[in-house]
């Protein structure tokens, strides 16, 4: 069959998908309830499961698939879950996927500690597969994404944030686990060292699109679908790719109301402004053709393998990343 | 030379501790300044590295010292401030160490978020020795924490929490690292099965011990050298074993007015209202004495092992833990 949407990929990979799904539920295992109730909550909230699914294909493309990928699909999983965790304490979040936020139903110390729960069973799961190439991809990734995560906060309402720096941030909070899923499911499944290059840069690209289109989508999503409100990183001073080309490319003085409104006001009151003008500036439409073009040099770096439905997955994928409104 | 105090010790493992030293400094060198820069604020703040300091003698009772173990030094320090950066934003601690604590100094964000650096910094320098069995008990020892320390958030202001219940939340979340350190340094060194086990086991009562010692000055200490204010734990509500001992000695009507003093109150303002009745049933030394039986209960694991310097310094550490007052 083919994989040219979506809703084919999901019918496609169903079954592998179902055993990632039994592995997460079984890695969800604490004596303490607490832990079990807050994990749950979080991880089946309707989250997409991109990183597992984008792992069990990469997976499809070596030579032997590994039941291994199964479990790393839930490493993947819990690391990103982890993150979620402790980001919506750093945000204040009060939504996520349309529900309360983990933080607003049982506290940010469960969140915390549910969060470090996670991430530490993510890292016993993966060092029990005793692969040393693995672990070091792994443990290397989730320390990249602190340092993505933290150079953010250092540049919370930095007016002077390149996109070049913005590019960097993202590149480490969200590429690299985007990347690494991709990488470690060539592993699982003796792909060739060029295989497994191909996939973890296809992956960096495709998490660059993800988080570009992401933070797009902030401005202008369908909000009911989007699953929160709009202009929540305006809010939170968080500089991303429109209103840094919005930045560089609107007179001094607008630039200087802009500044003051992100420093000093309570910017959420003067979205339509802002939007008005991203809408004259262009600022929305450039941020979309960067994720556009970050796609497209995501599927260049897939070249070289032969055709096959899990090639034609991963650029199924890939279309979905920029081409979902929620 | 003999290791009869911890001057003693400080002297006798001074060249080893100065590479643990340098390892930790090499370790926070992130591109990212606010991370060295909150890294360094809570790693240089006086901690008396009792952890490294236990994993480097424990690694010379095996045959032969090796290098790795300094290494090790630095990932139970990187694991130990990891804990301490989270535990502060949970507790909303204002001091720690005499100093304001970081999240006072840099914010809960960057608190959460370097907590998260170190510890992941901490897998990346484990997993690089390639021993699957350090990594297994590392990771297990950091997921363990991460469930002790939810347990005692979800026993918070909970007066039914028996001393069991107490003992098993202090294993998790403290002496678990502590044995993990003693037994890490065995693996290093190459001693036996049996050393190992033995010094993993001392390690464990050694933690509990600590653990009940610290919970005790919580209520009596030297406040000055203790670095923060008594009665922090009563104000948080943690139920620690001077306050189980009371609440299942003292009568019912004073059990009722702590209920409600714990539950409602300001229970900072009544601290000597409460020592009074701990003195009254003979809480405070219950607790210190149980510390001292831990201590007992740890040398006596080390009684197969032929007497050594290192093993008397062993000892030397054991007493310093319930004795101190700071």
């Amino acid at each position: 069959m083919r994989c040219v949407n979506m809703g084919d990929i999901w019918f496609h990979y169903k079954e592998l998908l179902d055993q990632v799904e039994g592995q997460i539920k079984k890695g969800i295992n604490s004596k303490v309830s607490l832990i079990n109730d807050v994990a749950q909550y979080t991880l089946m909230s309707g989250g997409k499961r991109i990183r597992p699914l984008l792992l069990i294909i990469s997976a499809k493309i070596g030579s032997r698939f590994d039941q291994r990928a199964i479990v790393l699909g839930s490493v993947v999983e819990f690391i990103h879950t982890a993150t979620l965790l402790h980001d919506d304490v750093l945000d204040h979040a009060k939504i996520r996927r349309g529900q309360l936020a983990a933080r607003n139903q049982y506290g940010n110390q469960a969140s915390i500690l549910v969060g470090d729960f996670l991430y530490t069973r993510a890292v016993c799961l993966i060092v029990g597969m005793k692969n040393a190439e693995m672990n070091d991809l792994l443990s290397e990734t989730c320390n990249k994404m602190t340092e993505g995560e933290t150079l953010q906060l250092a540049h919370t309402r930095d007016e002077n944030l390149t996109q070049a720096q913005y590019l960097n941030i993202i590149s480490y909070k969200t590429a690299s686990l985007i990347s690494a899923s991709c990488a470690l499911g060539a592993m699982a499944s003796n792909a060739s060292s060029e295989e497994q290059k191909a996939l973890a840069a296809f992956g960096h690209h495709l998490g660059m699109a993800f988080q570009v289109a992401d933070d797009t989508l902030d401005y202008v999503a369908n909000q009911k679908r989007l699953g929160k409100s709009l202009g929540q990183d305006l809010k939170e001073g968080k500089m991303t790719l429109p209103l840094i080309h919005l930045f560089s490319h609107c007179l001094k003085k607008e630039k200087e109301m802009l500044v003051d409104l992100i420093k000093n006001g309570t910017p959420q009151k003067k979205l339509s402004l802002i939007l008005n003008l991203m809408e004259q500036y262009d600022s929305i439409a450039y941020s979309q053709k960067h994720a556009v073009s970050l796609v497209k040099k995501a599927k260049a770096c897939l070249k070289s393998l032969p055709p096959s439905t899990h090639k034609e997955a991963l650029y199924a994928v890939a279309d979905y990343v920029v081409s979902r409104d929620h």
